[in-house]
């Protein structure tokens, strides 16, 4: 399965893609045919691209959830619920992408890097670009978000239901916050310290890209707890994995699969798990080396070459290879006896594989 | 009434703000205690702290729009409401310093500002601090937003006034992002531009600050659309004045009763009534003025005296003197017109007053 994205071979989930986009394409048409000028164009497009290169892995566990859940016709609602997390993730990514400064997202320009250079195009002063790309980012990022909150509003599920999800989103959106908090706070900070990285990684992919979703579907279908429980005993170790793997990608990775610039991770000085088990079993002239290296936002490739020796030297790399094993083990165990349909349990299990993959 | 803050002086005024602070209060504390480590404290810290320094004018005019929608007995719903306006509200005032980079707010350290302060003291790199200060005030912003949404869902509305309330609130926050759009496209470009400096204040002020709180205050006692349409002829010219007022004091105002340093405006170049209208006006000479010095992030003191003298000279400061008396007369009327108890009127008449009082 090298060169897979995650998911991207598991039976339906290009059908549940599809239909997904139609839900966020008919809501983003509204606004723009509600929105009292054409200023706010240049947004929804940002918008639109950001949506389109992305991959969808929250929507479609959230509809994989309501199926868990044994949700059945009428697939409207989960859709919807499953279209808005695809919103908040846009808020999530481009206010993520301010906060790191970051220019890339997906192989493309960041969202305030593409609103800088919109500004300029459209006559804006060059000296004010920046400043612009940045404030214009932070209100686009709101709009999703606020928007995510709409669309889940109007996505016809009834009282008692809302009431029932909207906990779960509440939960959902204080954890990633929680999370890229922890995330903020760690970063640039050199240190042993596998525990926080464990715990930042909990809340900031675990519970936010695979428990919540498949919660918030499988709410939509109206679960009974043990579905819940069962979701949780799934998600959060697959979630685990799931950033596991992302770390290493994002220092071992190929930059044209990824999407992403290899030595970014690196130059931010991110406190993975795989950096934390690196600084705690370095010799004195290894921890020199990340000392000395990891943070620097000049690091070039021969430098980033040097800090993969390390990491590769302490044995962390294949530790983290063993944590993601052993955590999709743990994840399969408990889809195995998780009170699913069948055909949504073989779904997931497509997702673990895929997600969990070594691509590299 | 010379030196009185925006309404403070209604009756009912302190008793409404008591209330809506203490729902604040037991809203945050739960979150403190909830939150999965203490990481969190600094932000919600400095979310009281903001929240402490505020005029809350919107929570206000959300219960006097309960009350003026015949709202009476238990006022739980209404302040629950109310207090989610001020959290949506501490969301608008860090985001729009950040996008801003204002440096103060209500005379203390803005959000981003002192978030940088307290990294720095609880022992982070200064070299970060800038950063670390932007990111958590982003964050911040996202998780007084998200809050707020959980309070008003945790108000204890009924699910058919929750459904005639939701909508308003999503229009609410649509408008107030495109008005900060708006605003910033056009801060930095000089124009004369009259309309559309009075289409940026429609929606970021009028709509925004005084009609939708009042709409979401009356929605909450399930107000006929006639009471709603009273709100508006009340709210938009009373909101246009609040704003024109607001620009004066900007300019002509002393920071040490507005809390904002009387240069920013200046040196951003913002996009206001006043300036499109001295735009419009200037003499050849004046005009070449007010393109050298407004904008200038380097504006001192002499230089702002300059634009100020010219923003007398077009008569621009006394047009929009006329302006705010002619809203402020508008709403008055609307008021004597509007199905209001007289209780409700009598507090949004002394609203009016103090709000677009002269103050310098």
């Amino acid at each position: 399965m090298t060169n897979t994205r995650p998911g991207t071979s598991a039976p339906g989930f290009s059908s549940v893609r599809h239909k997904v986009g139609a839900a966020l394409t008919g809501f983003l048409d509204a606004k723009d045919e509600a929105a009292p000028g054409t200023e706010l164009l240049y947004l929804t497009t940002t918008l639109r691209t950001f949506l389109t290169s992305g991959k969808w892995l929250r929507s479609v566990l959230c509809v994989y959830g309501w199926q868990a859940a044994r949700g059945d016709g009428e697939m409207t609602a989960a859709l919807r619920a499953a279209a808005s997390l695809e919103l908040f993730q846009v808020f999530a990514l481009v206010h993520d992408d301010v906060m790191d400064n970051s220019d890339v997202r997906r192989g493309q320009p960041s969202a305030h890097r593409a609103l800088a250079a919109a500004y300029t195009e459209g006559g804006g002063p060059r000296g004010r670009a920046e400043a612009h790309g940045l404030g214009a980012a932070v209100l686009l990022g709101d709009l999703a978000l606020v928007w995510s909150d709409e669309l889940l509003h109007s996505a016809g599920l009834d009282p008692g239901t809302l009431a029932q999800v909207m906990p779960l989103v509440a939960d959902m959106r204080s954890e990633v916050m929680y999370g890229q908090l922890l995330d903020l706070q760690t970063t640039g900070r050199l240190t042993g310290d596998i525990e926080t990285a464990l715990h930042v990684i909990r809340y900031k992919t675990a519970k936010y890209t695979v428990e919540r979703p498949l919660h918030i579907g499988a709410a939509v279908a109206g679960a009974a707890p043990a579905v819940l429980d069962a979701c949780t005993a799934f998600g959060i170790p697959l979630g685990e994995a799931f950033q596991l793997r992302d770390d290493l990608l994002g220092v071992f990775g190929d930059p044209a699969e990824t999407g992403k610039p290899v030595l970014d991770d690196l130059r931010e000085g991110k406190a993975t798990v795989l950096m934390a088990l690196a600084v705690q079993r370095a010799s004195p002239t290894e921890r020199e080396t990340l000392r000395g290296l990891v943070g620097r936002s000049d690091l070039d490739e021969d430098q980033a070459a040097e800090v993969r020796a390390v990491l590769e030297s302490t044995g962390a790399r294949r530790t983290v290879e063993e944590m993601i094993t052993e955590r999709r083990d743990a994840a399969l165990t408990a889809l195995d006896e998780a009170p699913f349909p069948e055909a949504a349990s073989a779904q997931l299990r497509q997702i673990a594989l895929a997600a969990t993959d070594r691509r590299t």
